[in-house]
């Protein structure tokens, strides 16, 4: 089948859900510390003890730069994604030595390249503070004052687990409102890059394949975590399986999933559908341009913007999915129904009487959510200063005005319970590119002028007289926060050194933040807290007709997902649950080898070495979601049989509901890295750590 | 200089007009039977005459696909640029013989390709018909009654001269609604290629170096003119010239100029600045990714998209520059500046006083504008089918409406004057790809819902219960329109055959036809008469103030440019006007040969038969714009010396305004065309007809 046709049989098909896909048995991304167990011992006679579950729980790594992970050594051997970890490569190469285009491998623990400001978790608990949280809501309370109390009960629970424990502490907000988990983490800061391959391999096909299986990518990467300048001697770390997953076999996925919307009520989804994506989806097509343009004018440029160009092509699918997922009158009606059927139970049941309000609520605040989006994402969310620089400007800003508050009071990124994450990242050494800097600033600061209106009090004051173009220039060939002494400085000094600095760019962060704070406060106070106390109910509401028999939305915190190794049928042909390396040959040769389908040249080499019919990716049913990237596949046993690292098309309408007919996720084959780092990267000693050989 | 270097300093520097800027001494697009005789005399010391000019206006050709080009040989050779002839290569083009790729050279007029559907117009004569026009809007008409007597008097006049010369002729509003001319064409239908390079070499640099100087590329593409079967014997040709311009020489361009909007008032640049160019954009970088998305996917598809793509890239360069001018405060000052002086003129001139009210009731008509700009472009514009079938199917159901109508009431394009025009592109037998379609098709049919709203009545009728997925698709695999013999049938066939039509692309543009006449008749009588009735007076207030020194904005109407061959400087730098083949070799090795900076495999095995120094592009102050693609640029003698293909980014400001300091036209230098025919193409006879050797 030619690449077009699938294209096009994909897209007429994928969102028709049929009978099948409404049974949705391997559905949830489960709390670790409420498992499915009833669903686990009936569909597949399976019955996770407390202590496989702490294994699972204390294996996983969540990467605070976006995506998840896993310990697979006892010395601290850390596996994810190869683009997970492209940050970090990008950030340790150079014009000269570009880790990202040909790859890493240490060969002795001397040579790991430790990162800049890469910064892991690991779950060590989870204490249900629900109660607490719920207390500090007085009846009467107006939603600001409401707001304040809840982020100061919030931030309370946080610092003083954190005096206690010294591990990081966040309150996690699950079913839009209705739970509050404290869960508290060991943060890894020493983090040294082992291995990765070219990404050529670990993102062969590139954006056309994305998205797409059959899959033929390597995406993998290695770090190792240090502590005190020697490895972590990992007492969690999952052991490898020598088989990897066979057919229709139950697997876990323990990752940590980022975002979903299915709870959302319809009125939340019209919101997003009509404001929200479409705007986000502008942003992203002009960003990806931008990126493009500004990586064709040289190899180097194309060097500096692969990460963000990749970030963006990715987001791209995800949206484009999304909105076509609110667009589909199928999935619309199955939202419909499902609401309608609660608040239908609701409104019967008198005892429930009181929540029956929440729908409606929720759906009066959507138009101050929709109304303050535009402002909200330019000015807050900073998408009118898309710079680096302008970032660690606000960060400078911010924190010399809220360091000095009471812990409570401050906005939450700068509470004791994240400083130690906000440091990291503020005195990061990672290179800051002027060039790209000052393009991505001409577009915002466009874009900015745009949307706000070109006569905006405030935009005259942003451009100061000037274009677009010329004012980018000045703020980034002026500025000397490129120096991280600098922001020591500025960050040491407070806000005396703040109010002294001449800096154009923290004049600007300085300029905007007045309004950037006020439309923050406005959502925080009129939509996000009304949105909280409109949720919890609506989980009351749900718990009471249905039981606690579904799992919160997904919040960039550990889950245990689960399902089978299973391929699926499309346009009548049967799509194997795994493919093997020999595909990957294949396809690269029918693309005639034109990027993104070439092939690195140790791959071209090595091709009679590799033992072909080795799978390389395979699908489950696994409930995941983007986050889960870099997520073990585990079978019952806890070993390690795969890597997630993707999802197929038809999986991207999870973000609203699950189907099981053909949405899968995709994962790197445990057998295929073990090849490729014996047979293409040559490193025995590796492989023998990583298979529990050595 | 690196390439990223420059890009950085030009985009600072681009904007700062300086002192020497507001000379702008070469500026003007001049009207051939009013060319700027005075400046010429004064300035140059050269006085063309009435045999020059009509010479000049005869051999130049416009193709109507949107570019310029010239006869350059008796035997009716035209040349054009390799990115106007582009849409005709890719027509001409399979999936196995890829013309745009490898280029095409017909080694005997058997071998002449024909196109399917180009249409070249030649400009035989010229006839002021501002006062009959004028006349026929009386006072106390309301704007649609103006609307509806300004359409009949343009439409009798235009069917008076086409009954008596057969010659195409068209009322042409000059000045915004200051002068009306009709303009008479001989029509051209049999064109076939001659010759075209590898586009590689044409567009050597891409978009990248688009719009950049030096600049490297062969953009050249010769077609031959036929009529009754053989090549026309062209009585008017420009003479090759042996030696191509020199440095400060005197050259003229004369071509067909798009649009520029130099005469616009504040009110109406405030709402291209506020209004269109947002969104303009906005759906140019959609489609920009839409389309590089597509054609990743396999060879074949970037095959299909590759002229679009093209396209939208070039457009989106022009835009930018045009939305960075309009936020420039230097280019808006000297705009408020210039209204400020002709308002003021006008105040104080009694006489004038009718005319004083005009920017007023301009700036009245923008909200109407700025409101109905969504509909209009969704709906009538068609962005929200985007689709080669969809066109097919909205011209036959017009067609049928209009046709039976008195020639002066129907809509224009439909109107006697036009029909030949109308049915060679209706009945193209130009390749439809039903991939591209459907991809187009869902992501426009996602715009109109995001941009008109998913629950519209209009938007839900649209996409019949699906989501727009499924709908286009549901839409292209339906319709019959692909097959011209159907086309014919329903065209032939008239409202009848249209009303029992099942076709779904028949039936949808039936279903929105009638809100998309609504907003065009909105726009006609509210916005466009309006406008033109108040650009007529601030025409004549400027005629009396100014005196009629200025030429019209463009029109995509014959224009004569004229400038001096010349370098400029930046950064310290001096650039020369000319660059030689021996640069477009550096070039490509100091990118190391990475698309689009690589180079055809004939052009790597000829570069040692080639003459490295011969100039390969040049510049010169003339004032061109997108449109004169394709223009030649020509000496006194009225020789060619070369061929417009682009201009500098200092030049994209020429939309509101001219400079001179910076800004240049960029041109294929007659000497790189010859040297390349005969070194690399090894056509000694088609070398010989263009020099006149033969």
């Amino acid at each position: 089948m030619t690449n077009t046709h699938r294209f096009l049989t994909t897209t007429f098909a994928c969102l028709i859900l049929t009978q099948t896909s409404l049974l949705h048995a391997d559905e949830g991304m489960w709390l670790i510390n409420h498992p499915p167990k009833e669903t686990l011992k009936k569909r597949y006679g399976f019955e996770p003890t407390a202590a496989w579950l702490e294994h699972i729980q204390k294996s996983a790594v969540r990467f605070n730069s976006g995506g998840s992970g896993s310990f697979v050594s006892p010395d601290g051997l850390v596996m994810t994604n190869h683009h997970v970890g492209l940050e970090t490569l990008q950030k340790l190469s150079t014009k000269d030595k570009d880790y990202v285009k040909e790859g890493f491998l240490a060969r002795s623990r001397d040579q790991e390249g430790k990162s800049v400001d890469l910064e892991l978790n690991v779950l060590m608990d989870i204490v249900d503070v629900t109660e607490q949280v719920r207390a500090a809501i007085k009846p009467g309370m107006t939603s600001e004052q409401a707001f304040k109390a809840r982020r100061a009960v919030v931030s309370q629970i946080e610092k003083e687990s954190q005096t206690k424990t010294g591990l990081r502490s966040n309150v996690v907000t699950l079913y839009q409102g209705g739970q509050y988990h404290l869960y508290r983490y060991h943060r890894y800061t020493d983090v040294r890059l082992v291995y990765a391959p070219e990404q050529q391999i670990a993102f062969f096909g590139g954006d056309p394949d994305n998205f797409e299986y059959p899959r033929y990518d390597l995406d993998v990467c290695l770090f190792r975590v240090y502590e005190n300048g020697v490895p972590v001697k990992s007492q969690h770390y999952l052991k490898w399986s020598k088989a990897g997953p066979s057919e229709n076999e139950l697997v876990f996925v323990a990752g940590h999933p980022g975002r979903t919307d299915r709870l959302n009520t319809v009125a939340d989804l019209t919101y997003l559908r009509d404001t929200e994506l479409p705007m986000v989806l502008a942003r992203i097509y002009r960003k990806e341009v931008q990126l493009t343009a500004f990586s064709s004018r040289s190899i180097e440029n194309a060097r500096l913007a692969k990460d963000e160009l990749f970030s963006y092509q990715n987001n791209r699918k995800r949206r484009e999915w999304a909105l076509q997922s609110l667009l589909d009158p199928h999935v619309w009606a199955r939202k419909m129904e499902a609401e309608k059927a609660l608040r239908h139970a609701v409104a019967q049941d008198k005892k429930l009487s009181s929540l029956a309000g929440a729908w409606d609520r929720i759906e009066q605040v959507q138009k101050i959510r929709a109304q303050s989006f535009k402002e909200y994402v330019l000015l807050e969310a900073g998408w009118a200063f898309d710079s680096l620089l302008f970032g660690i400007a606000r960060t400078l800003v911010r924190a010399a005005e809220e360091l000095p508050k009471p812990n409570e009071q401050r906005l939450e990124e700068y509470a004791d319970s994240d400083k130690a994450s906000l440091e990291l990242k503020l005195f990061s050494k990672r290179p800051i590119h002027p060039a790209l800097e000052e393009v991505k600033l001409v577009y915002s600061l466009t874009w900015l002028a745009e949307h706000m209106g070109a006569n905006h009090p405030l935009v005259l004051k942003v451009l100061a007289g000037q274009s677009p173009k010329a004012r980018a220039a000045e703020l980034v060939r002026g500025t000397g926060l490129t120096e991280v002494e600098l922001r020591r400085r500025l960050y040491a000094g407070g806000s005396k050194a703040i109010a002294a600095s001449a800096d154009p760019m923290i004049l600007l962060a300085k300029l905007v933040d007045p309004d950037a704070r006020a439309v923050r406060k406005l959502v925080d106070t009129q939509v996000k807290e009304v949105q909280r106390q409109c949720y919890d109910q609506i989980a009351q509401a749900k718990f009471a007709v249905e039981g606690t028999s579904s799992s919160p939305d997904a919040t960039f915190t550990l889950r245990l997902a689960f399902g089978v190794a299973k391929g699926y049928e499309e346009d009548g042909r049967q799509i194997p649950f795994t493919v093997p390396y020999a595909g990957l040959y294949e396809r690269a040769a029918a693309q005639k080898y034109v990027p993104p389908f070439n092939l690195p040249p140790r791959w071209v080499e090595s091709k009679d070495r590799i033992d072909l019919t080795t799978p390389i990716n395979f699908v489950s049913t696994c409930d995941t979601i983007g986050g889960n990237s870099g997520s073990p596949v585990i079978n019952k046993d806890g070993e390690l049989v795969g890597l997630i690292f993707d999802s197929n098309l038809h999986a991207l309408v999870r973000n609203f509901l699950y189907t099981e007919e053909r949405g899968r996720s995709v994962a790197v084959h445990s057998s295929a890295i073990i090849e490729a780092i014996r047979k293409v990267y040559d490193a025995p000693d590796l492989a023998a750590e990583l298979t529990g050989a050595k």
